[in-house]
Formats: C-alpha cells, structure tokens, sequence
C-alpha cells in the first residue's frame, strides 16, 4: 500500500475549483477518476491548498495512497496519460504512511498578477486581472508588508467562511512591478482563510489607485472587519505556487 | 474617408484562422461584424497575413477605410468594445488611402515555439508544439541557417496551395534554446508560401531528433518537392509577431 506525495500544475479556468462539488469537474474528481482506472478501486486525494474556482496551481501538492505495488515515475505517467491537458502531474515521490498534503504542509506561497495596461493581452485574459490605469506600485509595496506576521485575518476572510481560527503568520508579502505592464504580488506562509490573498490584493489595489494610503491596511487588518476592506480580486489571477513541507514529513516511505 | 492601419494580437485557438470561411468563427469576420456595427455599413479588412485555424499573432496588421470620421484612439476603444477578449487591438493609426496591409508589407516575422520537456505545462498546450526527448538545438540551428536567402520553397509548401511564384527571401532563420524546456525558432522574410514556416519547423524537429543531418534541408530545399520535407508542424506552436512596412507605405494619410 504505497503512499504517494505528487505535484502538480493546473490551469484553473472551466473547472469549480480543486474540491468535488455536485456538478461541473474538480481537480480533485478528476485526479481521484484517473486513480480509480489506475488502482482499481476508489481513491481518496487530499490536496494541500483547495483552490477556487477560476484558480491556477503551478506545484500544488496532494496526497494518496493505492493498493498497487507502482513506482513514482510509473504514476506520473499513467495519471498524465488519463488526465486533460489542463492538468499535468509533475512529480511524484513515495511519502509515508501518514503523510497529509494538508495537514502537513509547512508553507505555501500564492502569486497573483495584476495586468496594468489599456489593453489586456488575449494570451493573459484567463491569467491576470486587469487594472487599467496609473497604480502606485510603491505604495502598494508599503502596505503589503503589513501584513506580515503573526495576525487575525478576519478582515481578509470570506463572508461566512468557517475557520477554527482566523489568525494566521505570514512570513513574506511582496508586490513589485515585474515590466510596464505587469505586477505581481507574491504572498507566503503557514495558511491561508479563504480568498485571503484575493481580498488582500483588492486592498493593495485601491491603495495603488490612490483612493487610500499604505497606513489604511493596518486599519482595516484592526478592524477583524470584512466590510472595511477592499473587493475580492478576481480568481483568474491567483496561483498556487508551491507548497512546502518539513524534511521529516516526506522522509521514509511505506 | 479615413483609412486605418491596425496592430492586432489574437489568440488562434477557436478560430477557424484569419480569413472568413462557409462555417466557424474568423478573425476576419469579427473584425468586419465589430467595424460595421461602429461605421454603419460594410467594412472589407484586408489583412497582412492570412494565418491558419489555431495561428495565433502578436502583431498582425490590417488596414479598412471607414465612411465615418473618427480618431484613430477611437477606433481602438469602439473596436476592442466589440471584439472578445481573445482578440485586441493594439494600435491604430492614419494611413494613406492607398494602403493595403498585405501588398504592402516589406516584411514578416515569425515565431515557432516547441515545448521540450517530458511533461507539459498547462499554460502551454495551445501556444506550443510538444516535443518530449532529446534534441540537438545546435544542429537544428544550423540547418535553420540553410533557408537563408532567395530559393524556391516548393518544397516546404501546402500540397494544393496556389501562388504565382514559390520563390521567397528570407532574411534571417533562427533557432534557439530560450530556457531548459522551451526552443523558439524565428524567422523573417518578405514573404512565406501557406506552411511554410510550419513545414520548415517540422523539418527541423526532424534533424534536432538526429534522424536527418543539417546537410539534408539543402537537399530538401533543392527537390522542390513536399514529400522530401518533414511534417507540417501543427498550428498551436506558431505566432505572428510583427508585420513591417516602408515608411512611405504608411506616410500621409487622408
């Protein structure tokens, strides 16, 4: 009974997110089908970030275990051989018994791009949000290292999103302009509530704007209030990065 | 009367390619249907380069004369109003009323893309021919260098395709490895028969897999004949990236 850790990549566009829904596909249906025609019988994956709908994955990390004796380069072939395009196993490697993509996870690290031209890009329409206009990007870059640290997110969480905690430690927040029409905004740490990142990264916006100053995130980060921060940032431009996990948690093997 | 030259990128997939056909989408017809609905009666757009179903560009011009007076900033803002997010344009400007943009274009880039990894990535499945194993990049760009100059192309064009001459100048042909997984070949020239560039790039493939020497291109290339050649390499990996003209093409204006 071999337990596998994979990563893997998807472009989130046309899917419901990483979680089985009772309609339209997930990731985690997709991959968990590819797993019954290869193992023979239902396979449970765990993933370590349950992305949204509309949100990409560039090294999400998931979890599962087969009755079949395989190896790692063999599940990765035959997962890819039954798998969309959209979705590509990248890596896999054996994990112990009780490895956990979740609840073992260390840190992940969310990037999401910001396009700031007139005229949006075909090739990016599915990949970026766009912000036309003038955007102070310093400013933009003051405010996002407020939120590192140890702090309650409540005001960065989704309404009625349930959580045994709201607080969180975010260990590096970071938005640069990347060339004359792009920005991105890269976001690590130990967990994220739900449409954290995209309801920080709506703040940075109307900050850039000019409506508010880099001091107003602090505010509102006090506040524990959804209400006073700015809009959830649309899903299309947030992606997963990576994940990482301490040595100890991957180390060994069945 | 102004007449208009326009920069325009689109995303090829989805389309039946630029030219209007019996049934599907083209980019053609989405630009003539969003002119006729701003000018108020039927717009022909002639465009420099006539790309194939799934031929994506980066810098495709067309010209159209519009009854109505309006700037060119205008036409940008009204077009881009009309047209899906997959197609944009770029830029506008006055041209000349005798302007034609493809009798007139002194040159054309090109860009192939070729995906050389084992798996493939999820944001590249329409942007790139996928072409897992080894290749030898430093023989497919020496034999790249072979279609430099005049020659007749007979043998790197469509089976059936009609012109008056299969003899064209290309200025330059090159192929790199831009990082570990991705091989871009450009190419530029007066003027490229149907496939051309998609033959040629197929061709290559053939030589960077070692099956064929450098050498064997000048074979090809002196057969006239198609079925000496590679395979035609398919739409997805091929751009348009730019269309240039001589200054006096675009001079004056109405």
């Amino acid at each position: 009974m071999p337990t596998f850790k994979i990563t893997l990549a998807y472009d989130g566009a046309g899917f419901v997110g990483w979680q089985r829904q009772a309609s339209g596909t997930s990731i985690q249906g997709l991959l968990e089908d590819a797993l019954r025609e290869l193992d023979g019988r239902d396979v449970a994956v765990a993933g370590a970030g349950r992305t949204d709908a509309g949100v990409h994955a560039l090294g999400q990390a998931a979890g599962f275990t087969l009755a079949r004796e395989i190896e790692p380069e063999a599940v990765v072939r035959a997962m890819n051989a039954r798998l969309p395009e959209s979705v590509r196993v990248l890596a896999a490697a054996l994990a112990p018994a009780d490895f956990h993509a979740r609840f073992g996870a260390r840190a992940k690290t969310y990037r999401y791009r910001v396009w700031n031209d007139e005229v949006l890009s075909p090739f990016e329409r599915d990949y970026v949000w766009h912000v036309p206009g003038t955007l102070d990007v310093e400013s933009m870059a003051a405010a996002a290292r407020l939120v590192e640290g140890r702090h309650d997110f409540s005001a960065f969480h989704a309404v009625g999103g349930a959580t045994r905690t709201t607080e969180r430690v975010v260990a590096s927040s970071r938005i640069a302009r990347v060339d004359a029409r792009l920005i991105v905004f890269e976001i690590s740490g130990s967990g994220f509530l739900r449409y954290m990142v995209r309801i920080i990264t709506g703040t940075l916006v109307e900050i850039g704007r000019g409506r508010r100053s880099p001091e107003w995130l602090r505010e509102v980060l006090a506040s524990r209030d959804r209400a006073q921060a700015g809009p959830t940032a649309p899903a299309a431009g947030l992606f997963l990065v990576s994940v990482d996990y301490d040595a100890d948690a991957l180390a060994g093997g069945p």
